[in-house]
């Protein structure tokens, strides 16, 4: 029987991707690109292009990012139909997320549409972009009996002064949804020199601050990383 | 000037390096095997061993694990001298830890003496315990709005009660410190069935377990990772 896979193509630099990845990028018939809009353009199909077999036949599935939970289940259920059909047809699927699968991705939408088809599902990791940001500035997530919280910035910027208390490191997934508003908090609360950003990390156009006034002020890209300290960055 | 890599291996599999990791050890001159304890045994060293040259040199270096910081820092320090001594002769070197090296790793101690020698350091990041784990059983961290807390578990499972109160998703590192009082926590607050542990995750010896009297009775594997959902698993 053909099988569905998971593939993590991790954060941006087409080598921070593992080697089962592209043992199995190499082994598919198909590979399946998530799209947010149809637009064709898909940041994980640049990092995994290089590694494709000529012959690869490449499907964009659009999965809308909003809040209406309701079309995201009956696109999500969409497209696991057009999924069921090919893995029928005896094709091998590989779809690609950035990052890690199980990390904040489209991919999670999908599973329990392809578990209830008994479709069979292996997942392969991927780096994820904190693991990355972190290595890129050589500043730890966590050592010892530190927690660390990863938590994705919403656009009221819930729950960032709470977990800001709680924890002693602190990841903050998608700082582009209200990046002046977290500033403040992050000033209020006195992290202003304990916080580092990254933006397209690992990529030619890669940026990285500490500034605090900048990070108010400037507009922060979608594919960016905070990470707080309780410690000096 | 020769450099100093921090090189994530990943979590067991040889197969869930990067392509970077790979490159880096096969350029590397000499490997550095963080150990315990001196034994010349290195799970990390075993995870490698097939992608190094033939004439690469490994040298193990004891990092103790106590929490006698005084100890833990001099002995840092003593390394990091062997570590500049190589660099000085030209030596260019690779420090391996399993997973990610900014994820509790023996590499995080090492950091600030390398830094204040003015070693040239570049950290690849590696796959976590936890994207591992997650893949394998196909259960996903963390999606939407939710928060992931990443806890090590201390031998007297200090915060676990609050961090369960307080997060969406858990997962619990170490969990062999005290596996059966963390068995207790868990029922008592309604997670017997809103878990899974994986050890020794994608080897041989892998074992998965959903059972929560299993978890009490059982001695749990050094090489282990339970994740806690609030939903069902």
């Amino acid at each position: 029987m053909a099988k569905f896979y998971g593939i993590g193509v991790g954060p941006g630099d087409p080598e921070l991707i593992t080697i089962k990845a592209v043992k199995t990028l190499q082994y598919v018939d198909i590979i399946i690109c998530p799209e947010a809009k149809k637009d064709k353009d898909s940041i994980a199909l640049n990092i995994v292009r290089q590694y494709l077999k000529e012959n690869t036949e490449i499907i964009f599935l659009t999965f809308p990012m909003t809040h209406d939970k309701e079309a995201v289940t009956s696109k999500a259920l969409e497209n696991s139909v057009v999924i069921k059909n090919e893995i029928d047809k005896g094709k091998n699927i590989g779809f690609i997320t950035i990052g890690d699968p199980m990390v904040f991705s489209t991919y999670i939408n999908l599973l329990p549409h392809l578990k209830s088809k008994g479709i069979q599902i292996e997942t392969i990791p991927g780096i994820t972009s904190f693991c990355a940001v972190a290595g890129r500035v050589n500043i730890p997530l966590c050592t010892k009996e530190e927690t660390l919280g990863i938590l994705p910035l919403m656009k009221d910027c819930f729950s960032l002064d709470k977990m800001l208390d709680d924890y002693d490191n602190l990841v903050i997934m998608k700082p582009s949804h209200d990046s002046a508003k977290m500033a403040d908090i992050l000033e209020a609360k006195g992290y202003s020199n304990k916080f580092v950003l990254v933006s397209k990390c690992g990529t030619e156009e890669e940026e990285i601050c500490y500034d605090i006034d900048r990070l108010r002020k400037e507009k922060v890209h979608y594919l960016s990383t905070l990470i707080v300290k309780q410690s000096k960055v």
